[in-house]
């Protein structure tokens, strides 16, 4: 908390009092990127193959290349240089088996747009110099220069919360830390119906492309088959029936294929969506501790001051920098929190859209289905 | 087949060619009759008591009451005159646990009903004198009096057939033999597929009575869990969100409901016809092989005049009583034709409307629930 805080150059990141509380200062224009047209790459006269992801900026709108081990890079540049202040979700998981199957580069391809936009969305992370390199290199030699530079970055660790700028009085340790539990309990209660969702949607998942449609197809069969039965009576005029207990039938195979397909419509982005944020959540409590060390630190500063161990000076700026953190915290926490009601709105809505599509179009299928059949 | 066949009373039932073959002559009014309204009766001071069912036929429209016994009564009279020409179907199981129980009591009389229903739809059946004591009579006495004559009734078994005119020349026994085997072949596919499909709609009532609507329950669970730890952030202004989640958590308890309460509108049916169908079906082998035995008997006929067992006399009067059991068995198969026609249609029918009805219901709920979602 007293080390030498040096910070070159003029990045300074302020936070504002907003109607919450401490907010970033958000962009006007929010970044954005996407991530797609995932190709085969190779190196070494073809001895090294891999995959390249084209990711293209709302801010150029030129797309740059980037394989998923530059991802990776990025990802330890941010949490090396933001990470005591930020909480920086851990990219989606390495694989070592099966990386060149299109579902796979699919899936990846998916979750590395979600980590990408999340990424975008946060201000502090989205002007950092090394984010901007990532997204709008201009060759290879820019690349590989900035790389360098990013490397040799010494603005890491806590050295972050010396760029940051509070524009308000330091805020009441008290009231700080009341917050901080309200938001640890929070998280934790978070992180239990994430996973309950997540435990739920599993088991769904595998309902819903398992027995289930196993069963609407054998009900299927069921149907048809009686049916063929029934035309096999040798009585006369019973085409219309049989005609439709058939197509009875076919809707019910055709209700089992879209009850497999279903959950890749809608289950998926809940999955992918709690997934995330299982993620983002577990990146919380380090952050708290860190907090909380600071918080107690200054609480002793009284004592330490007594038995002369820093001087009141000291104890002047120790209760500054932990101001700080708090501030950074708590526009952490706001930042959470407006991005969680976006993320579970957005989410919810498609989900229940695509149910509600789904059921319908169920019931559009038996609805023609019994139109078949002679009204009596 | 050379028994003496004494016709008491006038009553003659026809058989005539219609555009499928041999059928019964339909009386103009369908019968038909109404089991409602049971009633918990006793005797013997209170010592025996029983369940007593109200039957109202749409000719008299005077209720008479009926116990279980009385239905069983009639079913023994029924097997016992008809029998031999026309397949009685075994009314619901006895049981003797439970007897009082609501739910029983209400299946049954549901099982009843359908029996009746079908007993209704048989012109020898509901023409028959037995037939129409049991739904007619006048009062206690009558009903015992019938009840006595009944029992004393002498033409029974295959006297029946004596009391058939086919209003046709005698069939051609080898276009017979055909169709009988058609007929068994069919009985016995559609035994199969009946079987098939109440397997199939078993496997699917335990599914949604059982883990399905579980399922629906723990998502609904987790939606509302999630809501409330969103409603304890502390954070503001996301009123909107953790209402609509709240509301979409509620709306698959809901579907919980509907999913577990769907088999009673739908599958039920579905499942009682072919019940129904599967008992119907088990009564064709022993018709069939009492017919093919007498096709059989003629067919040696030649030999058994020639070697003088029989004169050749009786062998015209044996062809022409097998000639009387064709058209009697055909004029079943047809009977059995139509009606099974009229059923499997209107079992279809209502099956796929209830279905389509419960989709589009969930597909309601669940618009209401995503219309609660602000739109971003």
């Amino acid at each position: 908390l007293l080390a030498k805080q040096l910070v070159k150059g003029s990045q300074k990141l302020s936070i504002y009092m907003g109607e919450v509380g401490p907010v970033w200062s958000y962009p006007d224009q929010q970044l954005d990127c996407v991530v797609a047209d995932p190709k085969k790459g190779s190196k070494m006269y073809g001895l090294k193959s891999y995959i390249e992801y084209q990711v293209t900026p709302n801010t150029t709108n030129r797309p740059v290349n980037h394989r998923y081990k530059h991802f990776d890079w990025l990802y330890e540049r941010l949490l090396d240089k933001l990470g005591s202040a930020i909480p920086i979700p851990s990219l989606p998981d390495k694989q070592v088996t099966g990386r060149f199957e299109e579902e796979f580069i699919k899936m990846r391809m998916e979750r590395l747009q979600g980590w990408m936009t999340r990424m975008c969305r946060h201000p502090v992370v989205s002007s950092s110099e090394v984010f901007q390199l990532f997204l709008t290199y201009k060759d290879e030699k820019d690349w590989k220069t900035g790389k360098r530079k990013a490397e040799k970055d010494e603005t890491v660790g806590v050295m972050i919360f010396a760029t940051i700028e509070p524009e308000a009085p330091d805020l009441d340790p008290i009231e700080v830390e009341q917050k901080c539990d309200q938001f640890s309990r929070f998280t934790k209660a978070m992180d239990d119906g994430v996973k309950e969702i997540l435990t739920v949607g599993q088991e769904h998942w595998k309902r819903c492309t398992g027995p289930l449609p196993k069963e609407y197809q054998r009900i299927g069969k069921a149907f048809q088959n009686l049916s063929s039965v029934f035309n096999s009576s040798g009585y006369q005029g019973e085409a219309t029936l049989t005609d439709a207990m058939t197509a009875a039938g076919k809707t019910y195979e055709e209700i089992a294929l879209m009850v497999a397909e279903q959950p890749r419509k809608d289950l998926h982005f809940l999955m992918e969506t709690n997934n995330e944020y299982k993620g983002l959540l577990g990146c919380f409590p380090d952050t708290l501790a860190v907090h909380k060390a600071g918080i107690e630190k200054v609480k002793e500063g009284d004592k330490l001051v007594a038995t002369s161990k820093i001087s009141p000076q000291e104890k002047v700026t120790m209760a500054k920098r932990v101001s700080t953190m708090s501030y950074t915290l708590q526009a952490e926490m706001n930042h959470f929190h407006s991005n969680r009601i976006y993320d579970y709105n957005r989410v919810m809505q498609l989900y229940l859209e695509e149910q509600a599509k789904f059921y319908e179009t169920i019931a559009e299928k038996l609805r023609q289905a019994h139109a078949q059949f002679t009204t009596m």
